[in-house]
């Protein structure tokens, strides 16, 4: 039996890949797209899509479908004081991609109970519905919270999305998803556009530049407003990712002028990469969802690697 | 004709092949190899090496071989107390990431006039004799100094040398090269480091990395004695490239934190990226070495992004 009906609020990229995706499973769906564009691209491709906000909540509130919210940060608020206006009941995730914030604005929306976040970590470089595919998301990480409010049946809407679209799921709380994604996503972009800026400086640097160079900086590549957005939307948590960055730099410099060496850096760092290589990726098939302290359980599972494969039972099945 | 006789010092994986490159191009050869098991390994494969190198170095002296220091840095000094020793006439090249402090050995050594450097920009992960092959450095760009005092025809035998092994020619004055190794490889290298230390710290991080951390820690996993050695033999220059890094990342976290802004880098960043990927590599054809200004031209055309892909004439031609 086909899951929830969708109601996807922006048909960018990721929304429209998570359209695409699970009317491939056979779900109704339902699509909003602010410009008239992206609305049309995707009626031509046969889904149903408005550029008419009220229409979609509409047709969401009277099916009782899944709200996934698919647009950039700045427009989340606007966006929930519509839902919560115009479909207050209706299960709600988001795939954007920093979760406290967007958690601000929902409890902020009084939508809190309603509402488990979602980030599908995956995507190309271009954007636009055209540039979405159904199977995106196909074997991807997709974190879906476990914050202390979440709700087991909403829950469980959630995990069922994202299998839809073919991935698999990383429960972890919101505050614990916007730390790590600082420190393996936002840090890197901010240290790659650094070695970009500083090789661009030095005579000869580009004329040398091979692997390591390439390697390091690659998503310096990326759109600006794409870096901007993610890195300053976590600026909470980047802010102190980057001082404990700046402090082991300070020390390596020192270091290296007082006694020639960075050994205690490298060294510590080279272990580090190699735990990385060595990380596992075991089943979580072990907890019921909304059962005892399912929430920890699940945040534990996911700190230590564990990723959801096949849907836990939950409320519906007991 | 084959080029003059090369005597490798140092079997391992850049010696080792310079040694099996040359020698398919039909040149003389002779190998020196400090340890029995690399000396052994090379006279295995066909080669003539030893582990003597007074012999070495009498059948470079006789031969008026060129000489190719590939041995770690470290090493350099008691080698060319030995080479001013037993073949101070030889031309020598070496084949070390730094350039500036073996100059600087070479120059202690009173074997300036007889030098030219060379750095080949090939590498595996792998180290040893038997890492080595024919081919590692086919289509690899090898830098070879343009320094003031170089000679041009030793700088002829050492261009002929990389072209030989397949490689093009980058010609770069030594303190440029080293300027520009700090900032593509030297400063990636650290900035690896210290990104898979601080992910190393957060828990979840591991769990949600994706390509942005796997390409920007990537050079984490080498062995940290060769960072070490690479770092810690160009601080000159390494450590003026992490204080302008520490200044771009300090001015980076605060606009991010008064501003919620990092729209001065990521631009900047982008831009600089964009430059590399659009980076030229005309041929270098225009130069006849030896004549007028030809080391400041070949500077110049190096730093412009120019590459020598056929041998450039010189002294020999004339």
């Amino acid at each position: 039996m086909a899951g929830l009906p969708v109601c996807v609020l922006g048909l960018g990229l990721i929304g429209g890949s998570v359209l695409r995706a699970v009317a491939a499973k056979g779900r109704e769906t339902f699509g909003f797209n602010r410009s008239f564009l992206g609305a049309r691209a995707a009626r031509d491709d046969g889904f149903t899509a408005t550029t008419d906000l009220d229409e979609a909540l509409s047709w969401a509130d009277r099916h009782g479908a899944l709200i996934v919210l698919a647009v950039p940060m700045p427009a989340v608020a606007p966006l929930l004081e519509q839902v919560s206006l115009a479909a207050p009941r209706c299960p709600m995730t988001d795939v954007i991609s920093v979760k406290g914030p967007v958690l601000e604005a929902v409890r902020a929306a009084g939508l809190l109970d309603r509402y488990v976040g979602g980030h599908p970590m995956a995507g190309t470089a271009h954007s636009g519905w055209t540039a979405g595919t159904a199977d995106l998301f196909a074997g991807a990480p997709w974190v879906v919270s476990v914050d202390d409010h979440v709700d087991p049946v909403v829950w469980t809407a959630v995990m069922e999305l994202a299998m839809d679209c073919g991935s698999v799921v990383v429960p972890a709380r919101s505050d614990e998803h916007d730390a790590a994604a600082a420190s393996i996503s936002h840090l890197p972009h901010i240290f790659a556009e650094v070695m970009a800026l500083e090789a661009g400086e030095v005579p000869l640097a580009f004329a040398l530049a091979a692997g390591s160079f390439r390697d390091g900086t690659r998503v310096a590549a990326t759109a600006p407003d794409l870096v901007r957005a993610m890195c300053e939307a976590n600026a909470e948590e980047l802010l102190p990712a980057l001082d404990r960055a700046l402090r082991v730099l300070e020390r390596t410099r020192d270091s290296l002028q007082r006694h020639r060496s960075v050994a205690e850096l490298v060294e510590a760092g080279h272990g580090a990469r190699v735990r990385f290589e060595s990380f596992g990726r075991p089943d979580i098939d072990n907890v019921v969802v909304g059962e005892g302290r399912w929430r920890e359980a699940l945040a534990a599972a996911g700190r230590a690697g564990g990723v959801i494969r096949s849907a836990l039972p939950g409320p519906d099945s007991r």
